[in-house]
């Protein structure tokens, strides 16, 4: 049992890793992906943190070249930050386009070379608002295509896990505590600062989890106004 | 109306290239991808002389550093390129991992960020017994998949034109040879050389077309044995 998972560094992605690897016996492959985000190195770091502690193959992905050609996000581009709550409608601008369709073509690409049995991504519901490449019917119609693009040369097996597509993130953070996840060693921020800002969507979104969750939260802010 | 469309600098995909310049009135934007292969030099010069004929917008995408994740081809590795003819099971080995949904995942992207109305791919029926995601079923799901992925952030009608994925490579070539393709600048040997070598699948597949649809073939050819 061979799993591929597309891992940042934030919350979600490094629960799912650490679930992946308390569920199955077998090896775990994560990618990383750099795209030009301006918070890569913090996160990359925690991803790599990750791997290291569950023991599992890491890879750096680099595509930040293909930044010219997906503008139009805060994430990527001289466009603010918006502060405020993750759901809210000025949440747009941090949608980087097509990048869950990207990350999970090039990690089928790996999973079809290496005759994996997974890929494995950690989207969940709390995204579905402002990301439509994180609701269940977008997961539902990426396996499908996978399935016919690589019909013949995959794993006949090869499935798409996506176990927190129903989750909040305050479930995820529950039962990321429950597995021992070092959440000191997550990055949530896409400012990408020392420190996470505490005021950003994605900062209010981790505060709002761990409160939501009961489970002490132990990032440092630099604000929490 | 703008389009994208990836251009390897092959018969298909410059023909398809021509085709949409004749079709529409609206601008075209040519990617081109080098992932690695060794006839990349060759075919990228052909796509980027097409687009300066044509006057479109050339990209040309470098993902050549996932090529250590999309082993296993003949393409990219070091595993002799097979002779023979192109629809045979031998010729498996020229497939590269997922890289039709890599590429369109990468175009669509584009394709979101510029507000295109449309993406177009060359492939066509001739591909279908070998590779799986140049089959029609691959291209309806693909295009579903991309409705969800980007639904709120595309143009409402952005649409995958794959205009001859019931076209034999004769019939592209009938069809480019009456709108002026030159033929002459166009490449397909997966060896790379100086001219084709004539002898390689994608050699055989390139003679067959033209004397199949009765039109002169241009091509300098090393062996014709």
């Amino acid at each position: 049992m061979e799993t591929i998972a597309v891992v940042s560094g934030g919350i979600d992605s490094v629960t799912l890793a650490y679930m992946i690897k308390e569920e199955t016996e077998g090896a775990l492959v994560i990618l990383t992906f750099n795209y030009g985000q301006r918070h890569y190195d913090r996160e990359a770091l925690c991803a790599f943190k990750c791997a290291q502690k569950l023991g599992a193959e890491f890879h750096n992905v680099d595509i930040a070249n293909l930044r010219p050609l997906l503008s139009g996000s805060a994430l990527t581009d001289e466009i603010p930050v918006p502060n405020g709550h993750y759901a809210d409608e000025n949440m747009r601008v941090t949608v980087v386009p097509n990048r869950n369709a990207i990350f999970l073509s090039v990690a089928y690409g790996l999973a079809v070379s290496r005759q994996a049995d997974c890929v494995a991504i950690g989207v969940h519901a709390g995204d579905h608002p402002i990301y439509p490449d994180c609701r269940p019917q977008f997961i539902q119609a990426f396996q499908e295509m996978e399935r016919l693009a690589t019909e013949g040369h995959r794993k006949e097996t090869l499935y798409l896990y996506a176990p927190f597509v129903w989750l909040t993130k305050a479930d995820i953070v529950r039962l990321g505590h429950g597995l021992g996840v070092p959440y000191d060693q997550t990055w949530s921020c896409y400012k990408g600062g020392d420190v996470h800002c505490g005021t950003c969507g994605t900062c209010v979104e981790r505060r709002e989890a761990f409160e939501l969750a009961g489970v002490p939260d132990p990032t440092e802010y630099a604000s929490t106004g």
